[in-house]
């Protein structure tokens, strides 16, 4: 048996998405910018696709949503925008407001351009994994010219409170950007709820292909390209149309929008189901009380089990589950969700994610209890940390 | 029938590229940065894939090759990385020459930059779209840090002097880079043979999926990322993989190197045969001599017929050509390259693009030839222009 338990990294396409992109790699191989037939004939799907992510996120027509390759690309040219638009352009307001859990993808580039005069300030989670609204307004300065905080945290599922702290940027009149690529098919996005003014979502999250992704951006709130070029999307983001993935991404979202529920209900049952198993293997710790976070998410730290042994041993049933952002997993590293919830270093390494989707089953979860159970049994009856505190204690 | 001679602008898929690329819609879905076995078993696609760029560049392992969603975020990425690592470090070096008829993404890119403190030359093109060696090595100065220009023009196919640039640029210390979008399966693009920096080519323009393209770049000549984040591409270009199309890259770029000679034979005898047939028209000018041009494109311009007038009567016959660039294609304006060349603005609207590939078939041009004549002689029938002109002349 095989299971797939690493949603959060990526999700498998959709069959009815697989099927819709078919004709795009086939005869309607057009570009839609041509003025030719094989140009026009694609354009309503793309326009038809359009209009999906407009109402998955519920937004007027007058704001844009352009389409990036990823996250990372919406992410970058949000910080990049902003680093161009605002802060070379007027020093004084240089400052920038982030949580220290955000994906690499903006740490990184604010990392980046700390070296070019902009200052960063990370807020650190709580606990639990959480951020308050309080400590990000605590953070902000009057040179504060953005905050960028995610919806919903990649490791933990941690639900951030996105709605007080756009509320308090508009009131300030600081830009709000949102990382929403964990929210999106989790939790309702309805963005005239929530004021950001840009926000960020990836089609492989939510059962589309990798390589297409979205930035949501407010009218008025325009920023420089990071892809300067051609007249393609309304010339904010040049380059030939990914016309078969924006056409695959616009079913997927309209599909994840239509399961929020779904993933409130039975996806969140068997999350709990497999959650109450795993707490009752002793010595462990589940980051975060469940009701404040995405559905379909549970990071849980075994002591005395290291978590690539604990990757393995389910690797080897055939399960697949993740120490942490595969965008990082390279590196082996210390958890750093877990580190920076303050626990100590041998837990941050002990940390495994388990993320279901709509598509998981029960058979799966039942399978997946077992076989964990008996890995914990086994790794840690292995364990010189395990045994020698057992001992001590 | 249909027939498609715009394949400067987009190809359609090779239905071998197709084929390879469906197994990661379906369970082939894994993010290869994951260490589970779904993230596993994907990478040995991968490594082939990135193996047969590598080969067909004729490059080294030591070298990068980036993989980027498309040609813009490829030329994107040279230039801002140049302007991040270079220019802002050090303003004395602040100095880019680049051509008049590179590809809206590198023209828009660098006028973007020159409200930052780049200064940019322009070099331009004689009257048969060409740009001599001698233009470029005029236009350095000792603030030069880079030349960018184009392998070939998109719009007459003119083969620039990239091997002699090229080894001017390394003699005098200055990072060279090609956009050889145009290029890679229409001329040999052998990296032993022509010293560049960086190289910019682009999936859909050889056959493979548009959403992806590439990014050469030398051992010892690394940028600042475009998109910084996760560790994918050995840090060097950030975002989930796209890994369908990175393996669709690879075939379509394998194929399109061993398809060189009969771009150069066969493709090239079918475009002579179009070309001589309405070469014929009274009152054409078709721009730049065949032998400096890649073997798949005519730019032909007729006077007293409006391009867009001539596309249509095209169209209408099922056939699918271009006024120039499709990424500019939706302005209608004069076609920039016949303004460059010099050509009274009349001309410069009469322009008409015809871009064969290697599934072009000879059956084809015959159907073209007939159409096109026709479409000539009916659309000066009833053209104001023309008939003043011959009533003048």
């Amino acid at each position: 048996m095989r299971v797939y338990l690493d949603n959060n990294a990526t999700t498998k396409i959709d069959p009815l998405v697989k099927v819709k992109m078919q004709p795009f790699f086939e005869d309607l191989f057009g570009n839609p910018n041509s003025l030719h037939l094989y140009g026009m004939e694609v354009r309503p799907h793309l326009n038809k696709a359009m209009g999906k992510m407009y109402d998955a996120l519920n937004v007027p027509d007058e704001d844009d949503i352009l389409i990036t390759s990823c996250a990372t690309e919406s992410n970058n040219t949000v910080l990049k925008g902003i680093y161009f638009k605002h802060i070379l352009k007027n020093p004084e307001k240089n400052h920038i407001v982030t949580t220290s859990v955000e994906h690499p993808c903006i740490l990184d580039t604010l990392h980046f351009l700390s070296d070019y005069g902009v200052d960063v300030t990370y807020v650190d989670v709580d606990e639990n994994g959480g951020v308050s609204a309080e400590a990000i307004k605590a953070a902000v300065t009057d040179k504060t010219v953005l905050i960028s905080m995610m919806w919903a945290n990649n490791e933990t599922g941690m639900i951030f409170p996105v709605e007080e702290v756009s509320a308090f940027a508009k009131e300030n009149d600081i830009l709000f950007h949102s990382d929403a690529v964990q929210a999106i098919g989790k939790l309702p996005v309805d963005l005239t709820k929530v004021n950001v003014d840009y926000l960020t979502f990836s089609a492989h999250k939510f059962h589309g292909p990798k390589g297409v992704g979205g930035l949501y951006v407010k009218k008025g709130k325009q920023l420089p390209n990071l892809l300067h070029g051609g007249e393609q999307m309304g010339g904010k983001r040049a380059g030939t149309l990914n016309v078969a993935y924006i056409v695959g991404m616009g079913l997927a979202m309209e599909q994840a929008a239509g399961h929020v529920d779904k993933m409130n209900t039975e996806v969140r049952r068997l999350r709990d189901k497999l959650e109450d198993a795993l707490a009752k293997i002793p010595d462990t710790i589940i980051v975060g009380p469940r009701d404040k976070r995405t559905p379909n998410t549970v990071l849980i730290s075994l002591r005395g089990i290291e978590g690539e042994a604990m990757l393995w041993d389910l690797n080897r049933a055939g399960i697949a589950a993740s120490t942490g952002s595969a965008c990082a997993s390279e590196s082996l590293e210390a958890n750093p969700i877990m580190s920076a919830i303050g626990e100590d270093p041998e837990l941050a390494h002990t940390a495994i994610r388990l993320s279901l989707s709509r598509f998981t089953t029960e058979e799966e979860i039942d399978y997946v209890i077992d076989a964990f159970t008996k890995a914990a049994e086994r790794l840690r009856s292995i364990s010189s940390t395990y045994g020698y505190k057992s001992e001590a204690g």
